[in-house]
């Protein structure tokens, strides 16, 4: 079980592309409830199941296990709820902090964010230039709301 | 990935107990829905994560993956469906046959079921003379739907 404190930013700018290393991510929700969330991820070469509880001042309960991926796909394509989420993650290292910038294809084309990930929540964040406005509390930027009303239809 | 063909039945009799072994099985569901049912289960010392698609045809898709018993215990404590569904299950072996018997505790007390794993849909079962009506339709039944509406308050 881990605790997880991150912070989410729209994405501004493009001083962020082509540097770092971009994986593509494909998801889906068994469960979107936000009192019990599971995502079934495939990501690269890796699939991972996790399941997160509710969030509480920025933190919450998660549980991850890697599964084999043949296995998660066939429950993004036959079990999951739709929509499914597609993104590319571009992973960025700016000052030594490490950023996840999302860019989003399929039903949420158009929509990038940025996320980091912090040790405790009064961490101060250095904010490169293109970090636009945060949405951290925001629920319709969580990706198990993105798969309900996708960024096309806002 | 298995499938899983099964045949449930009432029990109506009393000459399976003081026979196999018994295990306390604690479950409670992150899903109830039938189409993307999951799971979490402790069974003794042990604890699994299980994600049932739809049944069709009395088969249907299952995965199932170990996850740590301290793990699963948090999130049946605190991410969890309420009720949770208790029962003690019963293994017991008749004429080659093994038969799974769930005695129901807590909110489903009362309520005796036993089932039969087959290998498929048209193998024979010879009835032990415990076994009362089937209910293997009867979605009433299914551990998933007594967490929603137990026994107790049929």
């Amino acid at each position: 079980m881990g605790t997880e404190i991150e912070r989410k930013f729209l994405v501004a700018g493009t001083g962020w592309r082509g540097r770092g290393r971009a994986t593509t991510i494909r998801q889906g929700y068994l469960s979107s409830v936000k009192e019990r969330i599971v995502r079934v991820r495939t990501a690269g070469e890796r699939a991972m199941l996790t399941i997160k509880g509710i969030t509480v001042d920025a933190t919450r309960s998660e549980f991850e296990y890697e599964i084999p991926p043949d296995e998660a796909t066939i429950m993004l394509d036959e079990l999951c709820e739709r929509p499914l989420i597609e993104k590319i993650r571009h992973v960025v290292e700016v000052d030594g902090a490490v950023w996840e910038i999302d860019e989003f294809t399929g039903v949420n084309r158009g929509l990038v964010v940025a996320e980091i990930e912090l040790e405790d929540e009064a961490q101060a964040v250095a904010l490169p230039p293109w970090v636009g406005e945060e949405v951290t509390d925001d629920i319709r930027y969580y990706n198990s709301q993105l798969a309900v009303t996708p960024y096309s239809r806002w």
